[in-house]
């Protein structure tokens, strides 16, 4: 793993690995943020965003970089392109932080969240931020096995979800609080979806199996 | 743009609209079956998703062999980079008119949006069919004026979506409605954001501007 074209997608993969820390710092604050009411929290999480962004088109350059460079064979194409949806996924992953930071200020002071249940999008933001983690070592190692767990984390976020549609009937809400509390319960859960997506890619990078991460 | 690899980046391209064409079907029927409560026209729209994906796979396939068999230029491979990331975003719209869909599936026999605010989501599904229609012929035509006027259409989605939100603590629902209508609604509202990025991937393939379409 010497060559000048190996040692450019190496390059390429620390891209995707200060993606996904910045990712990391972002669910972390939202999440806080979101069980603390902490505007000033939410704020640095939606104007720190820039920063994710500006790393993709990092992503971008460098492809376009080492494709007009180098003659590249089908395997290392896979990681290539695995490296565009990543990319994809990441900023999304980003942005689902920022909605979550947002709906924090739109509430201000307010509470976007009812305190019946805290707990359970305190357990949200925890499996977030434990699943973008892992997703930072996945990256950096480039690891198979982790990888293709992704999706047992991910059922906790679904299962978490699922909990918090399940109690909305009976919990007497009114409609502004329901919605806040499905649309809240959604970025999550879409959070966990774009992790599985991204542990995909890594397999497809090296197995060149893509039937794993659609539905 | 007769040489052999420009005919196939044209192949690449019918795959992409192939894609959109899909997508159109799958929002029109989606929106169709949301209005009418119509269980059978949205069972068609969660099968008939794997069509889009198995466009998508197709799409992956053809950017692989491209890229192993010719040299391209950074403006070809502008274009190839573009088409992976806009086969994710129609994938996605994809996803999210079976979205639509299942929430009928979910909610049948009985409705999921309540009377009040069925006009809004006729015009929310009437936005977004346009809108879809309008991208197979930006793909088809490569057409920069129409691409680069998408967001003013999308427009009429984020709108659509406030006056739904805006209505939401006034109309008395409960909160598995308002739940409801706060998911459906932001359905429709990604759809159209996911039709903007396509849209400025398409201005991106030819003018290099990726300032564009990330927030």
């Amino acid at each position: 793993m010497v060559n000048p074209f190996h040692q450019h997608l190496d390059e390429l993969n620390d891209l995707l690995v200060a993606m996904a820390r910045r990712v990391v710092s972002a669910i972390d604050r939202a999440s806080a943020a979101l069980l603390e009411g902490d505007t000033a929290a939410a704020e640095a999480v939606v104007s720190e965003d820039e920063q994710v962004n500006a790393l993709q088109f990092r992503v971008d350059d460098r492809i376009i970089e080492l494709m007009t460079q180098y003659d590249a064979v089908a395997s290392d194409l896979r990681f290539v392109l695995g490296a565009v949806r990543i990319s994809v996924d990441l900023e999304r992953m980003g942005d689902l932080a920022k909605h979550v930071a947002k709906s924090v200020l739109l509430r201000a002071p307010a509470a976007v969240i009812p305190d019946s249940l805290r707990a359970d999008f305190a357990a949200m933001g925890a499996a977030a931020v434990r699943i973008a983690e892992k997703l930072v070592g996945i990256l950096e190692e480039q690891d198979q096995l982790q990888a293709s767990q992704m999706s047992l984390d991910d059922d906790e976020l679904d299962a978490l979800q699922a909990r918090i549609h399940a109690q909305l009937p009976s919990l007497g809400y009114g409609p502004q609080t329901a919605a806040d509390v499905a649309l809240l319960a959604r970025f999550f859960e879409r959070f966990g979806d774009h992790a599985v997506r991204v542990s995909h890619q890594v397999v497809y990078a090296v197995t060149g199996d893509v039937h794993l991460d659609r539905s």
